[in-house]
C-alpha cells in the first residue's frame, strides 16, 4: 500500500502514513496526543485538527454538526473523520482551544463531608490460640461493623493471604455498612469518585476526591444519543426499534466510560481508585442509561419503571473504575420531575431554607419546584425546545457563530459566541431578539409583528420584510446555508407556546397553594439557560415575572452538584430519598380551566413602546 | 479413520464408532444414557458398563480406584476410562447397580415451613394518571415490602415490560426482604433448593420443594478432590501449590453442579427453578468450595478465613440455577467444629432439648458438641482414619467385598458388604473386629495380641499368626493384592489412637464442666459410622461408656438435614448464627495434664473374657 508523509503540528512531527488510513489512528499509532472521548466515533468532537497543507477535504456531516461553519472553513476538521490521501499537515487543536459551551459548573451548598464510600487503613489484632477467630470477624472487631451475609467472594478470598502478607493490615473500603473492597498497604488517601449529570443534549462527568471534597477535573461531550433525536421522546421511540434500547444505552455508559478516562488523565489518577459513580438526569436518560425500557414515559399515565435511588455494580454496566465499584443513580419523583430536579432541590438545599422559593429548570421540558415550609410540590411543562434555539429557522446551539445577545437601541447591534460572523441563534440570543422587538414595538404583546405604514421611519423598518408569505425581521446577514438571519412570525409563535407553558406552569403551582407572586422570597434558575440570558429578556418575555428579578439565583449545573454532593454526603443521599417521597407532583392537565390560563399565558407583557406606538 | 461396531445393551443397539474413541461421548453420541455426574472425569464412579464380548482391557487406576475387584474382574468398567479398539459390546449398568455405600439420609427436626426463598404471584394495580407511582414502587406496595436500594439491574430491565404483557401480574423471587428474580405467569409452585453435603470423602446433593419442604431426590459421589489427598490436612497443602487452590475448588463446584443435574433430572426439575443452594461441610471443604485459601486451618492457631454465614450468586461459583439463584454456605464455629456441626445442632435441635446431651461426629477428625441447658461447648479431637478403615494394613472403604461384621464366637464369622467374597476391612467392620479380638481375649486391654502358649486350644489358635515379625489375627484369606485378611498389633494401636482421642475428648469437655457421664441424656451420634457399626462394639472398645448405649439416637447424615433445615426456615438459619456465636470451644491441648489423661485413654476396657484368661 502507497505511504505519504504527514506532518503535526505544532510538534512538526513527520509521520509515514499508509493512503486510506484513519487520521485519529495514525496520530494514535505515532505516540501523537489527540482527545477522543468518543474514541473515534465522531461524537464528541474533542480531535480537532486544523489542515495547513494539502487540499481540505468536504466536510463530513459528522464535522457540520460539530465544528462551527467558520472554523470548517478554515480548514477545522475531525481527526476520526479525515482519510490520508495526500501529503498534509494538521495542526491538533487541544481541549482549549474548543469552542462549544457547556455549562459544567453548579452552585453548592455546605455539608459535613460523610461519603458513602470510606476507606480504611486498619490494624487487626494477630489470631492466638486464645483468640483464634475468624479473619472476617475479626475484621469487623476491628472497624466496629457487622457485615452484611452478602459479603463478596472476592473479598472471601482475598482476605486469607492479604492479611498475612501484611502484618494483619489491611486498607479497607466500605459503601455504608458493607465492605466492598480490600487493597493491599495503605492507600486510604486515594478515594474518588464520579458525578454524571446525563443531560438530553450534553454530558458532565466530574472527578470528585472523596477525601477531601475537592472537584479534581471535570469534563464534558454531547450526548452521543443526539443522532437517534433531540428530544427525549424521539429517543423513546428510538428505544422501541429492535436493539434501539440497547444502542442507547451502550452509547451513554461508553461515553461516560470515555469521560471517566478524560477526567482520570487529566488529574493523574488511576482510575481503579474511583469507587462509585453517581448519576443524575432526567428520568428517560436514567432508564435509557441503566437499559430500562422508557415507553412508559412516554404516553399516558407517563410512569416509570423506576424512581427511587438504586445502587449497582459498575462492571454490570460496562463502566471501568474499582473491579467492585458501584454506580449509584440518584432518585426522581416521576417521569417528568427526574433525578436531575431532586439533585437541583439537593444542591440549592430548597427543603432546608426557611423561605418561599421556586426552582426552575428550562430545557424541552420545564420543571418547576416550589418549596415552602420543608414542603416541596413540582410540575413539568412542556415548553418544547425553542428556547433552546431549536424549532426557530435561524436556530443553532450555542457555539461559534452564534447570536447570543440582541439589543435595538433603535439600531440593531449583535453580539455573537467567540465573535465570530453569525451563523444562527442560540436559546438566549432568540429570548433577547424576541424581548428587544417587543421593546421596539416591533411586535405586539399578542405575540403579531406590527404592520408599518408605507414609508415609516423607525430605523430598522427595512429589516421588517415578508419572506414566503411571513413577517420576517431581519437579524443580520448569515453566513453559509442561512443567507440572512432573522426571527420570523412563527418563531415568535413558538417563543410564546414555550414562555406561555412556563408561565402557566408557575401560575398553577402558586394558585394550587394560595400563594401569590408577591411572597415568593426566592428564585433558583438552573441549566444552561439561566446563565446565559440575560434577566431583563426572561422577564421583557414574561417568562418570569418582572418583580422577581431581584430575587434570582442562578445555579448552574445543579444536576451535576447534587449527584457531587450525593457522593460525598450520606445525609443529604438520605435526604434525596425523602425529597422523592415528600414532593408532591402536580399535574397541570388536571387543574380546572388549564387550557384556558394557558391560552392567556401566551400573550407577552404589554412593553413600554407598545404603549406609545 | 477406522471405524468398529459397539453393541450396547441390554437394548441391543448396535452402533458405529471410530477407533480410539471414547465409548462414554461414542454412547452420548447415540443417545444412549449412562450417568456420569463428573462429565467424564473418571471421578464419580457412575458410568459403570460391563463388557459382554470382545477382550477386557486392564482396568485403568481410576477404575481401580472406583470398582470392587470382584466387579473388575467380572469386565465391569467406566465408559469415560474405555477406548474403543474392536468390535464388542457393553452393558450399560445403571444407578441402582452401584455398589458405594454413602450414607444420605439424616434426622430431621419439626419446624414450620418459612423458606428464605419465597415465590409469589402477585397482581398490581394498574398506573393512571392519578397514580403513576413507578413500576418497581408499584410492586413494592403489592408486596408490602421495601427493596433494597441494590436491586438487581435485570430486575429493572425486566419489571416495566413484563408487566405490562402479563396485564401488570408477575410472579416475585424474593431471598428475605430482596427481590431476586421475576417470571412470567404464576410459576409461584414451582420453587426448589438444593442441599449439600461437602464430605471430606463423600458428598451429597439433594433437591427439596421449597413449597412444600419435601425432600425430592438425593444423589451422592466420592469427593473428587480425593485425588488430591484423603484428609484435610494433604489437601490443605495441595491448596498451596500453583493453581491447587483454584483446582480443588473447581472439582468441587464442578461435583456439585454436575449432582444438581442428577437430582434435577431424576425428580424432572428444570433447574432454572431452583433458587437456592445450601452448602455444609467442614471448615476445609467449605474453604476450598469457595476458593479461599485454607492454609490457616492447617496450623497453629488455627483459624478460618471466614466462619459466619455467607450468601454468594451461584453464577459467580459456576453452579447453574436460576440466573440469579444464590449458594448459602452454613456458619462454622471454628477451624475444627465447621459447619456439619453446626447443621448437626440444628438438626438435632440441641439448642431447645431440655436435656444435658452430646453430639458426636466420628471422622478422621472427632468433632464433639456438649449442650446443657441452652449452652453448647464443642471440642475437636483428631482420631485419624483408622475408624474409617483407613491407614489400617487391610482398610478399605465400605464398598462391595468390605468386611463391615465381624463374630468370633469362638469359631470367626464374616459378613461382607454385598455379601461379595471379602477384599479387606471397612470402618464398621475394624471396630467389630478389634472388639470381638477383646472380647475374645486375643487381644489384651493394654493393646497387645496374647502370647498363647504353643498348642493352645483356642479354635483361632491358628489365625494368630506373626506376620513380618509382628503379631497379626487372620480373619479370612482375601482376594487380590491381600493375600491375607487380618488385624495387625499396628493396626490395633491405630485404633486405640482414633478412640482415646475420642474418649478424652469426652471426659475433658464433660469435666470441664463438672457433669458426670451419668447425667448425659442423651447421645447423638451422627455420620455413616453410627448407622454402620454395632452398639455393642464401640462400648467393647471403650469408644463410647457402656452406660451410653441405652440412650444413643443414630442421626445419620445430620450434615445433609441442617442444611435442608436451613433451606426450609429462616428461623432456624437465624439459629444457626446464634448456635455459632453463643458456641464456647474447648481448647483439649489448653486442658491441664491433657496428655496423662490421653494416655490413660488409650487403654482398652477390661473385656470379661481378659478376666478368665
Amino acid at each position: 500500500m502507497a505511504t505519504v508523509e504527514i506532518e503535526f503540528l505544532p510538534q512538526s512531527r513527520f509521520v509515514e502514513a499508509d493512503q486510506g488510513a484513519d487520521l485519529l489512528q495514525v496520530a494514535r499509532a505515532s505516540r501523537i496526543d489527540i482527545e477522543s472521548s468518543c474514541n473515534g466515533t465522531g461524537t464528541c468532537g474533542k480531535c480537532l485538527v486544523q489542515q495547513t497543507e494539502g487540499e481540505v477535504s468536504p466536510p463530513h456531516p459528522d464535522e457540520i454538526q460539530l465544528i462551527s461553519r467558520e472554523d470548517l472553513s478554515q480548514g477545522v476538521r475531525l481527526a476520526c473523520r479525515q482519510k490520508v490521501s495526500e501529503r498534509a499537515a494538521f495542526r491538533v487543536l487541544f481541549g482549549s482551544e474548543r469552542k462549544h459551551r457547556i455549562l459544567s459548573d453548579g452552585l453548592m451548598p455546605k455539608f459535613e463531608l460523610n461519603p458513602k464510600i470510606r476507606k480504611l487503613h486498619v490494624q487487626l489484632d494477630k489470631p492466638s490460640l486464645h483468640d483464634a477467630v475468624d479473619d472476617v470477624s475479626r475484621l469487623e472487631r476491628a472497624l466496629e461493623i457487622r457485615f452484611s451475609e452478602r459479603i463478596p467472594l472476592a473479598i472471601l478470598q482475598q482476605l486469607p493471604g492479604l492479611l498475612r502478607a501484611e502484618e494483619f493490615a489491611a486498607t479497607v473500603i466500605l459503601s455504608g455498612q458493607d465492605i466492598i473492597g480490600l487493597e493491599a498497604g495503605n492507600t486510604a488517601d486515594l478515594s474518588y469518585g464520579i458525578a454524571v449529570d446525563i443531560g438530553t443534549t450534553t454530558m458532565v462527568v466530574s472527578l470528585v476526591n472523596l477525601a477531601t471534597g475537592d472537584e479534581l477535573a471535570s469534563s464534558t461531550m454531547i450526548n452521543p444519543q443526539k443522532t437517534y433525536g433531540l428530544d427525549v421522546f424521539t429517543r423513546i421511540q428510538h428505544a422501541q426499534n429492535a436493539g434501539g434500547l440497547e444502542e442507547l444505552s451502550l452509547k451513554v455508559r461508553e461515553a461516560i466510560d470515555a469521560l471517566i478516562g478524560d477526567v482520570c488523565l487529566e488529574a493523574a489518577v488511576n482510575r481503579e481508585y474511583v469507587y462509585e459513580v453517581a448519576v443524575s438526569g432526567n428520568s428517560t436518560m436514567m432508564h435509557l442509561f441503566l437499559g430500562v425500557d422508557p415507553s412508559s414515559l412516554g404516553r399516558a399515565p407517563y410512569s416509570c419503571g423506576f424512581s427511587l435511588g438504586v445502587t449497582l455494580p459498575a462492571r454490570e454496566l460496562g463502566i471501568t473504575i474499582a473491579s467492585f465499584g458501584e454506580v449509584y443513580c440518584l432518585p426522581s419523583v416521576s417521569a417528568f420531575v427526574g433525578a436531575d430536579i431532586v439533585a437541583g432541590i439537593i444542591s440549592t438545599e430548597l427543603l432546608h431554607k426557611d423561605e418561599r422559593a421556586l426552582f426552575i429548570d428550562i430545557g424541552t421540558n420545564g420543571e418547576i419546584a416550589f418549596s415552602s415550609k420543608g414542603k416541596i410540590f413540582a410540575c413539568s411543562c412542556a415548553a418544547g425546545p425553542a428556547l433552546e434555539g431549536m424549532n426557530i429557522s435561524c436556530g443553532m446551539r450555542a457555539a461559534d457563530g452564534a447570536i447570543e445577545k440582541v439589543v435595538i437601541n433603535p439600531n440593531v447591534e449583535l453580539h455573537t459566541i467567540g465573535n465570530a460572523p453569525a451563523i444562527g441563534l442560540c436559546g438566549s440570543g432568540v429570548i433577547d431578539a424576541v424581548a428587544e422587538l417587543l421593546q421596539a414595538g416591533v411586535i405586539a404583546s399578542s405575540g403579531r409583528f406590527v404592520t408599518l405604514e408605507p414609508g415609516a421611519k423607525q430605523p430598522w423598518a427595512d429589516r421588517l420584510r415578508t419572506e414566503s408569505g411571513s413577517p420576517t425581521f431581519i437579524l443580520a446577514s448569515g453566513t453559509g446555508s442561512n443567507s440572512t438571519i432573522g426571527i420570523t412570525q412563527k418563531d415568535v409563535r413558538q417563543v410564546q407556546l414555550a414562555k406561555g407553558a412556563i408561565h402557566s406552569g408557575i401560575l398553577v403551582l402558586l394558585r394550587s397553594l394560595g400563594v401569590d407572586l408577591s411572597e415568593i422570597d426566592r428564585v433558583y434558575l438552573a441549566g444552561a439557560f439561566g446563565c446565559h440570558v440575560r434577566m431583563e429578556s426572561m422577564a421583557r418575555i414574561g417568562l418570569l415575572a418582572e418583580e422577581l428579578l431581584d430575587r434570582v439565583t442562578l445555579v448552574g449545573n445543579s444536576s451535576k452538584s447534587g449527584a457531587i454532593v450525593c457522593l460525598l454526603s450520606q445525609v443529604k443521599r438520605a435526604e434525596a430519598m425523602r425529597i422523592v417521597q415528600g414532593v408532591e407532583y402536580v399535574e397541570l392537565s388536571c387543574y380546572p380551566d388549564f387550557d384556558r390560563l394557558f391560552a392567556r399565558c401566551l400573550a407577552f407583557p404589554n412593553s413600554s413602546a407598545e404603549h406609545t406606538a
